[in-house]
């Protein structure tokens, strides 16, 4: 199974096998999961923090490095769609009306080459 | 769309699509996405610090606070993909491999109803 | 030495010496160390993400996880002190100044009991 | 008053009055705590995370991105000083505790010039 042929759905329920087949509901208060969510982006985070932007992109090349932190992005992942089993949330359509947000915001004539507005 | 025929796969060309017309590759190191992820999953906390668990479970009943919420969920989600994107992971299979790493760490018989070594 | 009489100025000098002796200022831009201060932070969290506030509370009753918790507390702050330190900020006129911001912010009168605008 | 004049004690006190003042020890279990502490460093973070760490060194030029970012970092120390309150540790000496066991741990011949173990 790869991206192209995976649905966030069958993800949904990957967790949500997992969560109840260990009784853990009971912990998964959406509280909770954002800070178990917070605290995996922060272990993704220490595999860059004391390298550069450049380094951080060569990561890609290194196969034992890029498993770790595929590990830790899997994680992150895990948590994202724990949450959306729990608010009964659906991310596809949720996603989809974030980003026809995001082009309104950020116009892309507008921001060819600019991160931001403090970036002229 | 929804998560049952939305594939992963399409998510992450939204991204890409967005990304590239903007011409924003440039900002997009993978240290850079791991702040901005860290980020957006603090803004998703923000929802939840000075609230219980049991009422961050009642969210789900609050449209207006549940549309917030699955918009900072669909942040993260956007930077989880565009991190893939750039390393060119795929996420599906390292979600999969990284689950059955969890089924092995976790064990339902001895995990069930405890959230870690630590809770007896 | 405890908090009574002990100076921001003499822990901002340990740091100081720390780094220095092993010509750590390379690494420290602030960016890595924001980075590095959101990372601890989040280690002071994992401790309490699957437990209720009112156990977080009852943690200072227990002398091993006390410890625990403080070792990351004094991680935080040695990175809030490296990142004054690198930026030349003085630490408690800024502390002050955005004290005075919080007061005029937060009328003890309008929120007293309520943790902010959306808690009535 | 300046941080080589001010006491860790004075700034608790601070904190702590401002916090009977509200009536917010109620809101103020270590386990929220921890996230507004995440919180807040994700905002300082917020400041650096498009621009390289040479930037980020340069923000100390510029008077109006520093006092932003001082903003932030006083939000942060804040946080610190109230979790210290809550549990009643004292920061100090327990700083001074964890420096020595980072001596230890980053023997200064070993590390200099070097950020961690994985970098030769």
């Amino acid at each position: 199974m790869s991206d192209s042929d995976t649905s966030i759905g069958r993800l949904r329920e990957v967790v949500r096998q997992f969560v109840d087949e260990r009784d853990w509901r009971q912990f998964h208060a959406p509280k909770n999961l954002s800070m178990a969510l917070a605290i995996e982006a922060a272990e993704l985070m220490e595999h860059f923090q004391w390298i550069t932007p450049e380094a951080s992109r060569a990561i890609g090349e290194d196969a034992e490095k890029l498993a770790d932190v595929g590990e830790e992005l899997a994680d992150v992942l895990c948590y994202v769609l724990a949450i959306a089993n729990e608010l009964d949330l659906d991310l596809s359509s949720t996603f989809d009306d974030k980003m026809a947000k995001n082009r309104l915001k950020y116009p892309a004539e507008e921001y060819r080459g600019r991160y931001g507005p403090e970036d002229k």
